[in-house]
């Protein structure tokens, strides 16, 4: 598993993630139920609009780079858990687009409140095929220290 | 239609939705496309998680929220497209949960450099069937000026 604890943490730590395509139908279908405006429905009525184009909803996009970030190489012990955000959507994604994310650790915090947890700040890129970014997603991370979770063997020392 | 242009929005303006109620076969199916992790799929694992029960990942909240948004109050000319965003998940998405959203324009500014648009800055939270909030939405929309959709009667008298 190799899952990481926030001691493991550092600032300047890069990871990867694979490779996701996004087809024409998966744009529409997430429009459909999520963000149902022309421009992410119909190929023509996008055309004149501000995309000038199908373009994924950029909620698609995220959740996208989520699914990439929790398949990726960063394995936080506990899950990937989200506590607060800021998302920019800097460039279109169009149908056939091949999307892959890059994120590096920003922060590191412990919790003055929570002793056995902490968060990190990790900005994670989200590129298209070309290397052209689509999305920036600064996010901030609860992550525990490495004693806290039951189960793991200093818990199981310290009579957790 | 109603839909509003720049010109038309002030601070302190408030929009409502409708509702939407979450169903467990939906978490779970949002869950195993983009984020699956054990606490948004399986309601045992979860009840020893970070969570303490099967909760929605935040994205689909933030994606319920869109929809929300969309077929909400709130009618932008040219659609609701948001440029950046910064998004807080303050309380677990249950099963069963109705969720609605309240927004509230905090900020209009005109675009310096491109004098057709400007943004918005609006809050939308995000609210359960207790009222309690379950995510914080501060988005910057991209709105259109009145003169500026071509079509638009003051557009086709510039020549547009």
């Amino acid at each position: 598993m190799n899952e990481l604890y926030l001691d493991d943490f550092h600032v300047g730590q890069k990871f990867g993630s694979g490779r996701l395509r996004v087809e024409t139908n998966q744009i529409k279908a997430f429009a459909a139920e999520f963000d149902p405006q022309p421009f992410h429905l119909d190929e023509e009525v996008a055309k004149s609009s501000f995309f000038g184009g199908l373009a994924a909803s950029g909620w698609h996009t995220a959740a996208l780079t989520m699914r990439l970030l929790v398949t990726g190489d960063l394995k936080p012990a506990g899950g990937v858990i989200g506590a607060s955000n800021e998302i920019s959507w800097t460039r279109p994604v169009r149908p056939g687009d091949e999307l892959r994310v890059e994120s590096e650790v920003l922060e590191v915090r412990p919790s003055k409140s929570r002793p056995e947890q902490g968060l990190i700040k990790l900005r994670s890129t989200t590129l298209n095929q070309n290397e052209e970014p689509v999305q920036v997603l600064i996010a901030n991370l609860v992550v525990p220290r490495r004693a806290a979770l039951p189960g793991s063997s200093e818990a199981a020392a310290m009579g957790r």
